[in-house]
């Protein structure tokens, strides 16, 4: 076991397996384009199994070597489940899951220290931000069971249902078209400039507290 | 009283009310679906009352325990605020008073309190915003005026009238759309990008600093 | 003279010119509404030619009350230019020069203390922004200049002349439709995205390193 | 050689070339007008060739001063790059490196001392970049594969090919007309909001934090 660990945790072994990863990257990519396909279709899957193949054995080395400790690292769990996702059938909704496959390069956050190392500072983040990110999410909540109730007949695209008038709040709040929005509920309710004004005010000023406290909490670390 | 005070403050009260709060919150969203009132309309309409008449009871609860002391809290106030509104007559502009009843929603921000300190915290900020914010909307006025002045006639739709510039400005302040604003005025007269150019500028600067007058008072608590 | 200064000086007298401006401000505002000149036209120009008197008036009172040091205070040479404005003759290119007397409004930021520690203190952020701002500056003139060449005949409208060109890549720049310009360029010229999205990613890190050099600067004073 | 290397650091002949850069800049950018082409042409190109000649004789000169050090300071290797770009032969793909000559303009870089600084400052923030900058290109890598393989065939145009989700997502991440984007796919697929809502928090997230630590890299400095 020892030995295994040794091995598992050795350079050549992890650069192997970073090699796997992108030579796999590359091959879904490759993957994406229909004409490649037709000519190199049994190359490129089989390279993508021989990967899933060379993860799956590198996985069961690491949970042999470490035993129930493997799990304690949230890190093996990450890779325990990008490469299972690959391992359910793929035939009912067939596209989606094998679209899926391309999260195994995700694994270079894991296998790359200074990757890992990032993302376990943006991590840091995310606790300090809870508070004002469930802020902002019960502002376009209200916002959008408002919307709904006043702007749903008027502007039935946008604000048909909740679940319409929430991703029209969230398309608001990135900036994005608002006044294509707005402008054709306002020929019609003179005062709905209020509620969009109003709106992104409020949640740009969240945001910003939101950038404010990620930003705090990095100089603190 | 002093018995009266230790229930409402008591932790078991607290989450009694912060749940009724959600399932509300989880009606009146249901609420915004008319397959839904057609078939569970009653229930989801009791399930209100009922919440009101809970928040209403709590108010008077708390009004009792606290007597005049009640109103020097700012967070009763707005609670208080919130739940009267649900008592005002909602005949005549019916939909609209109807549809600010989910801003019962935000007693969460007062009864939860991790987020009465994010908000207090949020507040904190505005007096150091308060010059800059003024700096701000007297810009857009003066630009509003000139506007109306320079482009009413050449683009009705956007500089119309002060009302009309003032939520233009205002759109192209967010940079939304700015571009389909400006280049059709820009056709007639070459010299509108100066306008435009100017005030994306000058207001960009000032919302920047804006910001950072928030980001300062934040670093400071 | 030193009467004068103290008259001049006395917080009664700024209140009644604060006054004035607000009044003026209003009653610019409400002249960019035919149907209140129409009815109100009189009353409205009357208001503003007596305003105006009383700037004029106030500005000899303090050039007499302050002889040469008037002109060392760079508030009293802004306060003279936007006054004086109001003086040229508006009955060539009319319509420009009256619309420009509701920068009149702007000697709020003069006269009104907390607004004028504000501006001054945005302008102590001037120089630290300089020689990036000549940076972007540069940057924009050299991709125009290349755009001009690349894709004018392409895109006669956006990348026409030098001029427009300078206006679109300001436009890209805010972020502001630049799919709606690159798109149609890339479906003749593939390799365009590399000029747009090297001219973004340029100019995004210069104006973010603008921003921190204002923030940065904010936080020393 | 001494005797060149004073001449060549002399503030004198810097400013010399300084103005030439200028002058060419200038030139250069009324090359774009053809107006003033058939008007002005010969004597526009006969400053073009001049310039050039200066700029290579400059860089012979400053060769010879310094010899192999040359080479050493990346800002003459600049200087080479770019002027050596106005020797290539123009004839087969003529426009694209005639437009290039533009390019010499940001010799002052290299050339004005501030701006010098500030390049540096700038360039001093990429390391510290690198790794975040490295998890958004991965993660606009593994979206690309993954819009291309769901929505490629529903929005040929957005996701037709790897390379065109590559563009596409990178204006979802500017937050450019996003959601002409997303609107169109999520009529079909309704689930394609988790898609793009998801791109656009995580990205925007990492994009704040790649911002973060160049605020951070320049406080240091
Ligand atoms: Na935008
Ligand atoms: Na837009």
């Amino acid at each position: 076991r020892a030995r295994l660990r040794l091995l598992v945790d050795s350079s050549g072994f992890q650069r192997f397996i970073i090699a796997v990863i992108l030579i796999n990257a590359v091959t879904l990519g490759l993957e994406t384009s229909e004409a490649l396909i037709s000519r190199y279709g049994t190359v490129l899957h089989t390279i993508d199994r021989l990967a899933l193949a060379i993860f799956v054995g590198e996985l069961l080395l690491r949970l042999h070597a470490f035993g129930r400790d493997f799990f304690r690292d949230p890190w093996n769990c990450f890779d325990a489940a990008i490469v299972s996702l690959a391992l359910l059938p793929t035939s009912g909704s067939f596209a989606v899951l094998r679209a899926l496959r391309i999260l195994r390069a995700l694994r270079l956050l894991s296998m790359v220290k200074s990757m890992r190392r990032v993302v376990s500072a943006l991590l840091t983040a995310i606790p300090g931000m809870a508070s004002i990110a469930a802020l902002l999410a019960l502002v376009i909540y209200v916002g959008g069971v408002m919307a709904t109730k006043l702007y749903g007949e008027l502007s039935p695209e946008y604000f048909g249902d909740l679940g319409d008038s929430l991703f029209t709040l969230f398309q608001v709040m990135t900036g994005e078209a608002w006044s294509d929005v707005a402008r054709p509920i306002m020929d019609q309710e003179p005062w709905a400039w209020l509620f969009f004004v109003g709106f992104i005010l409020i949640t740009s000023f969240t945001v910003l507290n939101l950038f404010i406290a990620v930003g705090v909490s990095a100089m603190e670390h």
